[in-house]
């Protein structure tokens, strides 16, 4: 029997077996499944009634609240197409996505609106803006509480949907340039959320904080996953580290995730209240790779248990996961920490492999380079009206990611550095992330980031820009002379750069690129 | 990107990760899946010098064997339709299956060749006979190690598969009649697979011991989930309780799949050698409905942990599983294993409904009778060859099982009967299986099955067989002195036989068909 595979088959679940368990906290408001399906159908119907069919897009500008939560499953219960923008986009970002997108009704959060009204008059197919938490009217806008109050919450006859209908056009972070657009469709999404929630171990029990924003690539599927086992969703809106440890004790939080950049924000905040929480906790960690001091700290410190995964947007995201796989026999503790800072093997369903410039498997030595690719249910249609990047991307029925990495003897994946940051000093590769992961070890270094800057005899050399930990100084030479007991000569940091912080995208990644670009505008081009 | 889902990607996933990681162990051979995959590949390529092609059938007539595991993978990699025999039929059923089937190879264990033998100058269309294990030559048979031997180990380039491609022709148990051909395509097996995996909680730490036989459904589609997660696969080639519980000590095993009816052998000797297991280990079980005495047994006196699945041949089979669900309060102990012996809820993946005669939801009053049905990836395409049969099972979407349920406040559904095996004794329904669990709590009662048997009264009544405990005596007036405090008037059995053992299916089931024809014979007919 064929059924086909769509992502609101996740929702009715939850409501038919947890329909009286709290779905949703969201500051004071806290919905069971039932009463957020109810609120789903109201948003359906109002979709509705603006016309809203299948195959249209839908654009939201939200933090983690529970009106985004329940965007997606309104808007699939239409046929439409999910489109999360980026909370921290400048208003001609939003004015180019929201046109490129074509979306045809934008809700936004009221903290947020200021963003549109000032391109909206150039908006060519937003016909009815709604905003979420009005406190007041906006001119020609709609007040979404009170729109929903128009319909009814009734059951709704959800639009008949293929398992290859789109479920989501979603913008990349702009790591490494401008943001493309991802087509996925529900069979990929509802693919991913079978593995994941598998190898991620979620259950009824879970009680997820939303910390990572859902803009971000269906907030790794999170929405999908944690309702289809009833878990109970808590919303972080702002990412405030002494919030976020308050919500964890408060509602018993048994799972987060997030990028290491925030992670180490946590880790900074927990250190300096002294916190420790009671209940088992695990914390997702992908987006970046994590220096292996974060590992430690998280698992021996605050006794929760650290678990990376990896993928990107064009993947809904996630293809691997770092965890220590049976029978290896991990000798120590600090072994144990560099094992699962690595990026990790494939999870069910994916097919992923390092592979050299002829698309062959590199060796297994945990030291030859190449470029991670996948195969996989997993992987987007392609880049929305973008074929050129699309078949840049997608090979012979492969994914190109654009990640560099080692592979161990024991299959461990590990990303070195992008392929655009790739330092290239003398004809030796430098991968400025590890480079980056030795600075980290240095108590004063807050944060670190490691960019090739132009040089004369050598190409490129490695440049730090470092942030200080507050209530510590820190000298060039220190950094340098810490370096030399860890590093090769040539991968030892030239100059270093001390800044108050470093650029970063709504993601939370370093925006090397950004950073860069400061270093490499003279000579007018980015790499040597 | 589409990938078809294809069972293969299971083995490929373990021999890329864990390839030289103990995948089985059969007796005193043990073999990495790197190793494994080597012979998968021999017999693949002996398949095809048999001329096997996508689409075509190979029957397996095994105990649970290295052998059996790997002909699953290499009868995938052809292309083949896995057709696995029960062990326990006789001669002429096997003749007809065979037929039935157009199966072209049949692999035999030598200990079972003398089944096949007595038919085998009336097989129609098996060209090839190979003999698993063979310690002596059989007149025109292959012997199966020899004739692996021919053929290099080397990848294997496998034939080129849809999801939608068969994977297993499977014939049903024939609890309730003859069996019949199920058609499973690798799709269902696969997304079965997924879901499986996730509620059982499967790991690369786990260490299953093969005891329900894989050619019961695909062993529930063990060799597939254990598989792509590495995990170690233990064969049982005969359910011997002693042995069995050897085994578990021997090489720390965790999970182990068997009906309720191998559980109380296992119990059994449990109980006479008071062993002990010290390591986590989880049953699941499923096959027919498990008295809560069973549950307490297993949870209290062994400290396994015990997880009731429901499904049937039809269903790749599972869709629903039995365990305590967040945020459900179970006050007392008895409760918990009370609601751990109901059938359980929906697995994600899964819609399962009990439903009345109009196909509408009964309520959940724990009390309301109907019919359980499912829609679900996991289904059959149908009864092979069989139309009407199918057409009667599945209706608009939806698989009707044969299985009449209650469900109550808590979506906990439960089994009160077989369609065919409830007792209607002057228009009131009894089900068989509330009173034989009353039955079971008597400690002298070993087996108990209770059927109708006709009476002119009341069209008819409740009659149980018991099997009675080594070292007890029993009467028939204890036995309803017992069941008077426990059971309504009209439940009671009017009358008891007693005899020595129950007749069974192989996959542990007892045969209520075969008990009621001896009661039924004279009268013609099997109802009343
Ligand atoms: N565990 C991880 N370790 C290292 N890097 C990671 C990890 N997880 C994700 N990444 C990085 O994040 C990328 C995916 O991020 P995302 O799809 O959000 O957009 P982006 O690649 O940062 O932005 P853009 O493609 O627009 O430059 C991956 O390609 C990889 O470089
Ligand atoms: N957990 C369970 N509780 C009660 N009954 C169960 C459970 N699991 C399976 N069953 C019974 O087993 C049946 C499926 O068994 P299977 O497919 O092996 O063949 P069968 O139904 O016994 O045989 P046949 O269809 O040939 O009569 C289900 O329809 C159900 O009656
Ligand atoms: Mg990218
Ligand atoms: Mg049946």
């Amino acid at each position: 029997m064929h059924v086909p595979l769509v992502l609101t088959d996740f929702l009715d679940r939850a409501v038919h077996l947890y329909g009286e368990k709290a779905a949703v906290i969201d500051g004071d408001r806290t919905y069971t499944y039932a009463e957020m399906q109810g609120r789903v159908n109201q948003l359906s119907r109002g979709l509705k009634a603006l016309s809203i069919e299948k195959g249209d897009k839908v654009a939201y500008l939200a933090p983690n609240s529970l009106e985004m939560l329940e965007g997606f499953y309104g808007v699939f219960q239409v046929g439409g197409v999910m489109t999360s923008l980026n909370t921290r986009l400048r208003p001609e970002d939003y004015l180019f996505i929201l046109n490129h997108s074509e979306s045809k009704v934008l809700f936004v959060d009221e903290e947020l609106y200021l963003l549109i009204e000032l391109v909206r008059h150039k908006l060519e197919m937003v016909k009815t803006i709604i905003i979420h938490s009005a406190t007041r009217d906006h001119d020609g806008c709609l007040n979404y509480e009170e729109w929903l109050k128009e319909f009814s919450n009734a059951p709704f006859d959800c639009v008949e949907l293929e398992e290859t209908d789109y479920a989501s056009l979603l913008y990349t972070s702009g790591t490494t340039g401008d943001p493309k657009g991802v087509l996925l469709t529900h069979r990929a999404n509802y693919l991913h959320a079978m593995s994941a929630m598998h190898h991620l171990r979620i259950s009824d029990e879970d009680k997820l904080l939303h910390v990572l924003p859902m803009f971000h690539v269906n907030g790794w599927g999170s929405p999908f996953y944690y309702t289809a086992n009833g878990a109970t969703q808590i919303m972080l809106r702002k990412v405030d580290p002494a919030v976020l440890l308050e919500k964890v004790e408060k509602y018993g939080v048994s799972v987060m995730h997030m990028a290491p950049t925030v992670l180490n924000m946590v880790l900074e905040e927990a250190k300096r209240t002294k916190i420790t929480v009671d209940h088992p906790l695990r914390v997702v960690i992908a987006g970046s790779a994590p220096p292996p001091a974060f590992v430690r700290k998280v698992e021996e410190e605050l006794g929760w248990t650290f678990i990376q995964v990896y993928g990107m947007t064009e993947i809904s995201p996630l293809i691997t996961i770092s965890e220590i796989r049976s029978p290896l026999e991990v000798q120590s503790n600090s072994e144990r920490y560099r094992l699962k800072a690595k990026t990790g093997y494939e999870m069910i369903g994916s097919k992923v492999r390092v592979v050299d410039e002829l698309g062959e498997p590199v060796s297994n030595d945990g030291k030859s380079i190449g470029e991670i690719a996948t195969r996989s249910n997993n992987v987007m249609q392609g880049y929305y009206k973008n074929n050129e990047a699309t078949s840049a991307a997608i090979r012979n029925g492969w994914l190109y990611t654009g990640d560099m990495a080692t592979i161990d003897e024991n299959g461990y994946i590990e990303i070195v550095d992008r392929k655009k940051d790739v330092i290239i000093s003398g004809g030796e590769n430098i991968s400025s992330i590890e480079v980056e992961s030795i600075l980290y070890e240095h108590p004063g270094v807050l944060e670190a980031a490691v960019i090739a800057v132009p040089h004369e005899k050598w190409g490129e050399v490695p440049h730090a820009v470092v942030v200080v930990r507050d209530g510590h100084t820190l000298t060039e030479e220190e950094l340098v002379t810490f370096a030399q007991s860890k590093l090769a000569r040539f991968k030892i940091p030239k100059a270093f750069t001390f800044m108050d912080q470093l650029p970063k995208t709504a993601s939370g990644k370093i925006q090397k690129v950004v950073i860069r670009k400061q270093f490499w505008d003279e000579s007018g081009k980015m790499v040597n």
